[in-house]
């Protein structure tokens, strides 16, 4: 069983500030999820250097990919490149692929501000950002991607084909209007019996009545039907009808 | 000057495969600020014991304070408050004035799966929660508090008045259709003069125009008065009008 892992970087003081919602961890998560990548970490850190590369070594050393996303524009507090370059201890460059995608843009004259955004550390692979031009890289194994959540996300569906991902992650929902206290012992047994698959429980409040919608999630399709049915047979003894499920389906 | 400063800790799985969108942390950190306290990082982290240990010792030792949401309900992955017992090194105990309150709220009858609720470590203060009863905890400099929105929410804003801020922080924004990129430069340089001061900014396309809004923040009013003034006048100087102002705010 091969199992692909990655983190996310936040690199932003408005997160902190609360100023701004963060729109990109949904997103990345949900689209590396996708090919079987599972995200184990998630770090929002300020604009300052030193805390910028302390979490990247850590994260990129601890799972397989490290996202990013922020800093990557042209003002004084984007520092991303910069510090991922003193994080891996290489030189910052300005790129020649990355000027001429920008001359392109700017007919010939992006100016000396912008053309700050093509300094990125030397042996990177640009990632394509189709919306303002400035392009992301990825270095060994990070992939810096800009902060502002439409490009983003196109940054990350223009990489997700050159990731490797691990084996397919199974998944079954099984929702009933039950408590889920009602279940909790029950469950606590199956989690301990099927200890390499996860079992998530989320209440809900719908049309007027308590719920609970149980996912669980492996990369072992056999145990997973035989957990998922253990489930729906246990919630059938007590008397309570199944509400449709989203059986089988690859998230 | 005195800065006050939080991390967040996030403790969920279904955060980290982006079943659910967070929304606590913009909330947690916006009420903060309020109070003078400067969120410096967030984690978020599987319902994994070892990995909320490790988070939780990182970010309580590192920062003033530590709040986490997540984990506290009454099933199998619901791991926080025994997490957060063993970060400390106490003991879990059936908290009386936990037990009293479901008791209660669930008419002498919550059922002993509720009850595993009450389970927190011993020395805890309770964290009152209006919505549905199972009570939050303060241990040491950690906030324990739920991950449902609602009870997060109500949480937070009935705890802040026991957390002591710091002095006061002051904001000004700057708002002007000019681009980014435009004042790059002259920012930079003001960033170095006031090293002690923070200026974010923040571009937009508004009514088919691009503009930037330039925050500045700190706990030194005249300085940042002065720095605020001086970034009128750069705008100013290009012949650009400065939009309608948030002058003063603290936030």
């Amino acid at each position: 069983m091969k199992q692909v892992t990655a983190a996310i970087l936040v690199i932003g003081n408005e997160i902190l500030s609360g100023r701004t919602q963060d729109a990109n961890i949904q997103y990345i998560a949900a689209q590396l999820l996708k090919i079987n990548i599972r995200t184990m970490e998630v770090r929002v850190v300020p604009d300052i250097e030193m805390e910028i590369i302390e979490a990247a070594n850590h994260l990129r050393t601890r799972y397989d990919y490290l996202f990013t996303t922020g800093g990557i524009g042209a003002t004084h507090d984007d520092i991303t490149a910069s510090s991922i370059a003193k994080a891996l201890g290489r030189k910052i460059i300005r790129d020649p692929r990355a000027v001429a995608i920008m001359n392109q843009h700017y007919k010939g004259d992006p100016g000396e501000v912008r053309l700050r955004m093509a300094d990125i550390p030397e042996g990177s692979i640009l990632i394509d950002n189709p919306v303002s031009a400035a392009p992301g890289f990825q270095i060994e194994n990070i992939f810096v991607l800009a902060g502002v959540p439409s490009i983003a996300k196109a940054m990350i569906d223009g990489i997700l084909g050159r990731l490797e991902g691990g084996d397919p992650i199974y998944s079954e929902t099984i929702s009933a209007y039950i408590a889920e206290n009602a279940i909790a012992d029950e469950l606590a047994l199956l989690a301990r019996k099927y200890g390499h698959l996860d079992i998530g429980s989320y209440p809900y409040f719908r049309l007027g009545k308590f719920g609970t919608a149980l996912v669980v999630k492996g990369t072992d399709k056999p145990a997973l039907d035989q957990l998922a049915e253990e489930i729906r047979q246990i919630i059938k003894s007590k008397g309570i009808d199944l509400l449709v499920e989203d059986q089988n389906i690859i998230c």
